[in-house]
């Protein structure tokens, strides 16, 4: 298991997201893809620790960069020895004919600072260290020999991964900088589009396995064990600029430098580079095992969720779904939209698939009328509007099945088709027929993604494959993976987001220990939120004159600096009739509170207007360990309460997501207009939210947590209102 | 695909239902398990329309026969030839020598019911039709034909699968009467623990087809097709009371009868038999593919949900968590609770069991913490929390991988464990000496499940499950499928459930046509549920008296059996302070009333107390098409309104079921003392939804819908008091 650093609060930048960057920019925050070109594409490797037993971890790279032909030069270090494997030692690096693009260190922790120094000394442009017994470690100096690492790689400009990895591979130039027996059966991965990037190294190999195993080729593999320098992150900048890699599979447990995460995900994106996530440790069970230590962190996985959401990388959560998109990326077909034609045999299949499509958020259309009568005419036994069920006795007649196809894509529009075929195309004698026929289908739409869902050999399987098809066994499976690739087509058409607002020049600062209900609005008032008004009284007779002087019902509130929660001591009145009562009130409550919090510093109370023409929501800010401020949207009452209702999303950020947070909770029809309310002022919500946002972000190393409740959001063109406000400064 | 008839409302027993049978309980509904043995265990077989072409449909299955071996007597019935495929013929079923088990018909529809009248008449015990051409065709005479083979059936106990299926097979016995294609490549299925009964003919043989690559051994197979006579339920009946048979897994699109089903689930779970289920036909989308044609049909598919949770059959979404779970009920272990223990070499395998164990429902508790230090001490570079991470050095002496296996078992008391070994074990050289270290672990524990998670062969794999062990390649779905235990032996060991309430001998029949709010509420009380004090006014006089009589502040409603919704009409008028009030009210909403539904037969007003001290809640009645009358439950505002938030059950159903209905809502903390409200009283609310569903079940045939909205839901020991009823007849 890799051991993560956290960033923590404060991790979140204050400047525009990186995705707001225009199309072509460089990734940013301190993200330099080309400077991983040694560690994965490297002419020279030097292995310390080189063992002559095949069989050892210092041993197993050296013999397969000998079995795959490596064309690079290999510098064995190994002062013992003459020879290892065959091949002529260097005693050290220093002793080196050049600096080496890349450094293999497989010697016990106590030596590896002193290795890193030397390489760094001599130039080395890479490392990549298997040794464990660093930050992953319970005792010893593990931890500060890790900082020490780190600090060289940040010096020497030397990229390091690991230590405690499993290593890294290319597959195209016979690069296996690894020691994973995973090799020893069914042999080396194959190149291919995929590229795997995983902190865990045992569950790299894993899925790399799995990979080879379904014929999936994998040309890039990364295993970033403890992150001293490279990160998750890294690899995907470096992943996103490389031609020949179709998808970034990532298998991440914690994250190290948020910002840097965000900015690769976005600059993947601005690429059209799809990034498919396994981030585990969603349960707390998980994330204890994935040493994420606190409580919170582990209620942080739904943050994961939006920052995946909104950078356009898709979250799965199972290995098996993780293969399936990338398998279907390996098309490099991107549909049009989300209408799937499907096309069956067998109408139960026909049934499956249509769920499953549903399920998938995939779009089942009928097929046009016009098309539907004159597909009949053809296959007069055909259920014809889709499912299209051509029944098996379409096979008698093969170019049926084509022209099936061909009406689909032309007259029925269908972005994607899936063929349900069973078992059928295992008969030579139809299949000798079929492919033929299928082969026709593909070549006419050669843009449109086709599907052949059938049980099948291996070998067919890739004959399908070369025709153009995706092959999957099972439809479910089947319809995710497509659901997956409209993701990502939807993702890259996105508009560039929105910037987050600019706050105004004369914004206050949070405050850095507790103030009183009337400060803490005047500080969110004077980042553009607008707040309700209020008089602050010390008398009775003053608030009998603020009540009046304000007019109509109002609300009285105490003004203490001590006290944070003031319902729970009978510090709030609403709805107060008019002067005298507010008078009457401010007697009764002042009394009331001095009995209940007898330490606390009373200014006096607040009066201000009611506000009662709208819908009651919670503005809220957090602080993730990782992403730092986390802006929390919900509507009032029961639903925050009971329903835990809210949506989030990391700050800062634009009134576009805030738009996208407010539609996302589940009570949002009240504020659309249910029950025969009026239309709330969402759009003045939505740059409510946006400005917290900004705030949030700009104050990130001073706010515990932020709770702006209520805000009334009024009628559509009446704007909103904060009506109270609680700043926890940061502990 | 297969055309189910879909029984109409009313299709609900008002007997209780049959799961709260004694045990030993025949099935009831019909069933009748013994009648089915001709058709699945038959000791001669005759086929119509048998042919000397062994590729045709007439044909395969007498080839079938022959290849297996099958033991009893095969009678080709072909009047045109001598011999097929070297059998002797005969020329009709009136010549045969004795009356057949089982009739194969594999001839065109038309001539179908002749034969089954023929075989009826020499006293044959089942049919299987092959023949397409009935109810499924959009034309012709087919639907008068299927109903002529369904009174057949019924009048001479000749049990009938089909028409329009692909036959039913028993590999025991090599009893292969399909004309499935699928045997073709592969092989015929081995006989083993799993049955498969599915309405679709192609997809009951896509789901044969991977049970056989999997190696799963699958004894009895049945299509139904068109069921003109043997449902689902017939099928699941009779395999409940077979020995060999480990679970049986359903592919269903349709309920052509309702309480045989869920008769037949009832009796397979007194059997403790698992059921697995694919209800298709979940989205609209598929629900018309399955041609279920009215869209209150695809609404329902919550209802099959219900319905199969109660009576313990598990559903799932896809054939690969059908065929998984029905894999891991082979083993014939039904784990005593839900703690899973995991063993892992792979720190990132144990983050991901975790994570996908507690989506799944499991638990994943610690090792009690002695049992973690002795643990350390034998493998002190091991993580000995749960997942407990023995890395792949604890490879190096096997005894411990054994040992920490029987601590987890004996002292962490885990029901079930995992082992992820990823492709560790396909190296023989550690597979040597691991697997006598897993065999005594399992023969140790032999009654707790174990699972070898893996990347393996087939061979390796088939050595592990002859340890005792399910082996999965996928964390992800290892642990689904053992969750899918967990729910049989939960369903299985819960309490036969609570009968229906008793309705009071002098209940009142539902209205055959629209009556006024005060009828509605005397019909409702006449069940038990009790409902608000009112009393009819005619006058403002009489208004005022009624609101002095009831004291304190009242509501007033307009009287009339021609408005349904009164508040629409400005008919109704709340918290009104005291008699001037209610005689003010009583005059203004006459008025208002008229003139908005001037048509209305207006008989007075409602006087009634305010009831306020309470939850609001919502109880109705809807009736199912498949399922008869089906009870909801909601909290009343925006919970049923906004958020859909609503629970329901097929009536009738018992004071159990109801307090499951009543936790089952998002909104249920609002009954249970949430925001600081009194706990109300769910036992009275859930006797009032019992006897709700007693009395829809009465009142299947008349009953179009029922609405008790709101029913106050008072603190707890105060009761329930419904306020307005109102009741749509069947139209």
């Amino acid at each position: 298991m890799s051991d993560v650093r956290h960033g923590g609060p404060g991790a979140s930048p204050d400047a525009p997201p990186a995705d707001a960057s225009p199309a072509d920019a460089p990734p940013g925050a301190g993200l330099d893809p080309a400077s991983l070109v040694p560690l994965l594409r490297p002419r020279s490797v030097a292995l310390v620790g080189a063992s002559n037993d095949p069989t050892r971890i210092g041993g197993r790279p050296l013999r397969y960069y000998r079995e795959t032909g490596f064309a690079g030069a290999i510098y064995p270090i190994n002062p013992n020895r003459a020879e290892v494997q065959s091949l002529r030692t260097w005693p050290d690096i220093a002793a080196l004919p050049e600096a080496p693009d890349l450094v293999l260190v497989a010697i016990p922790a106590a030596g590896v600072v002193a290795v890193a120094e030397e390489a760094a000394a001599k130039g080395a442009r890479s490392m990549v260290i298997f040794s464990s017994g660093f930050a992953e470690a319970d005792a010893g100096d593990g931890r500060a020999m890790q900082e020490r690492l780190a600090e060289i790689a940040r010096t020497s400009g030397m990229r390091i991964a690991g230590p405690n990895c499993l290593g890294v591979f290319n597959a195209e130039i016979g690069h296996y900088c690894t020691f994973t027996a995973s090799f020893d059966h069914g042999g080396f991965p194959k190149p291919g589009g995929i590229a795997i990037v995983s902190q865990s190294g045992a569950y790299g190999s894993h899925m790399a396995t799995l990979a080879r195993e379904k014929g999936l080729g994998t040309t890039y593999w990364v295993t970033t064990g403890n992150e001293c320098d490279v990160q998750v992150a890294d690899c995907i900048a470096f992943l996103a600029d490389e031609p020949g890699v179709d998808v970034i599979a990532c298998y991440i447990e914690g994250v190290a430098d948020a910002a840097r995460l965000t900015a690769a995900l976005a600059y993947a994106r601005r690429r059209r580079k799809p990034v498919v996530v396994m981030k585990v440790g969603r349960s707390s069970v998980g994330a204890e095992a994935a040493q994420s230590h606190t409580a919170s962190l582990a209620g942080a996985d739904r943050v994961y969720d939006t920052v995946f959401r909104r950078h356009g990388a898709l979250r799965v959560e199972t290995t098996e779904d993780m293969l399936d998109v990338a398998y279907a990326c390996t098309r490099r077909i991107l549909p049009t939209g989300r209408r799937l034609g499907i096309v069956t045999i067998s109408g139960g299949g026909g049934v499956v698939l249509a769920d499953a499509a549903t399920a998938a958020g995939l779009e089942v259309p009928p097929m046009p009328a016009d098309a539907q009568r004159r597909l009949k005419e053809i296959l007069p036994f055909a259920a014809t509007r889709n499912p299209v069920d051509i029944t098996a006795q379409a096979f008698n007649d093969m170019s049926l099945v084509t022209t099936n196809v061909e009406m689909m894509l032309s007259e029925g529009g269908y972005d994607l088709i899936v063929n349900f075929f069973t078992s059928v195309p295992r008969s030579k004698v139809i299949n000798a027929r079929l492919r033929p026929a299928m082969q026709e289908a593909a070549r006419r739409f050669p843009g449109r993604l086709q599907v052949m869902c059938m049980i099948a050999t291996r070998e067919m399987i890739e004959e399908y494959e070369s025709d153009g098809y995706l092959v999957f066994e099972d439809p479910h499976r089947a319809v995710r993976a497509l659901a997956g690739l409209c993701w990502f087509a939807e993702a890259f058409a996105r508009p560039r987001p929105a910037p987050p607002p600019a706050l105004p020049p004369d914004v206050l600062a949070a405050p850095e220990r507790a103030v009183d209900e009337r400060t803490a609005k005047r500080i969110v008032a004077s980042a553009g939120i607008p707040v309700v008004e209020d008089r602050l009284v010390r008398t009775a007779g003053e608030a009998r004159e603020a009540a009046a002087l304000i007019g109509g019902p109002v609300a009285l509130k105490i003004a203490s600096p001590d006290i944070a929660h003031k319902t729970e001591v009978g510090g709030v009145a609403l709805g107060l009739a008019g002067p005298d009562a507010a008078a009457d009130a401010f007697t009764a409550m002042t009394a009331r509170v001095a009995a209940a919090a007898p330490a606390a510093r009373i200014e006096g109370a607040l009066v201000s207007p009611m506000v009662t023409d709208g819908v009651e929501c919670i503005l809220g800010v957090t602080v993730d360990p990782a992403f730092g401020p986390v802006v929390l949207f919900g509507l009032g009452g029961i639903f925050v309460e009971v329903l835990k209702d809210v949506s989030m999303r990391v700050a800062p950020f634009g009134a576009d997501e805030a738009m996208a947070m407010i539609r996302e909770v589940k009570g949002f029809p009240l504020l659309d207009g249910a029950r025969g309310r009026p239309k709330a002022d969402v759009a003045a919500l939505a740059e409510a939210l946006a400005r917290l946002s900004a705030f949030a972000a700009a104050n990130a190393g001073r706010l515990g947590s932020l709770d702006i409740n209520p805000l009334i959001v009024r009628p559509a063109g009446r704007g909103v209102v904060a009506v109270d406000a609680l700043f926890v400064p940061r502990g």
